[in-house]
């Protein structure tokens, strides 16, 4: 499984560089060699495959060798564990901040009569 | 905003370590103090404290001191630029893959009659 501790420290780890980040966002719109991968970042062909390394390391991307070329694509089950670990705290904490809003609107009144609208419900002095 | 590269970058660095997503799995049930975040952590108070520096670096989490306490809670728009990240690319790579599947399919024929079926379509031989 894809989303144990040790893999999702990879994923995350490989995530945290622009210029791996640059390489994702080129495969996923297909796979592309080693050198295509290297083409918009101006850094040496051995620093590339480092990095490509780095992100076959993470699962985030698998490579075939064919002929002389080495052909990088993306694998979207790693993705979707990084994903999924964020969306779940995500939902937990917008669900909680989402209670406290009603309960903060409840105590206060209704939202629409707020501190604007000061006037108390009992204010018949007749 | 939060997108941007130097914020992704600290964001998913952050996110790559245990320590510091279980310190984000126990924020994401609400506000905590330092020491609450460290305890189920085996690290010592300063090492907790650089933890939480780096998480508050990142925009995933904010903490504020009231009195002796400084207490922490979890920032949803920085859990949301990943998020968001990750899915963007995510998506793109999967509806290419469907693209493909679908590709394969037609030129193969129907998908219920494959590779098992080689019949070719004009078989008469009367």
């Amino acid at each position: 499984m894809l989303n144990q501790v040790a893999d999702l420290d990879r994923v995350f780890q490989a995530l945290a560089d622009p210029g791996r980040r640059l390489m994702l966002e080129r495969l996923s719109e297909g796979p592309a060699s080693v050198s295509e991968l290297g083409r918009p970042l101006a850094m040496s062909l051995a620093a590339v495959v480092q990095h490509v390394q780095v992100l076959e390391g993470s699962g985030l991307v698998r490579s075939q060798k064919l002929g002389r070329t080495r052909t990088c694509s993306l694998n979207p089950a790693a993705l979707r564990s990084a994903e999924h670990w964020i969306s779940e705290r995500r939902t937990l904490i917008e669900r909680r901040l989402d209670r406290l809003g009603e309960y903060l609107a409840e105590t206060a009144g209704s939202p629409d009569t707020g501190p604007a609208d000061p006037a108390p419900p009992d204010s018949s002095t007749s």
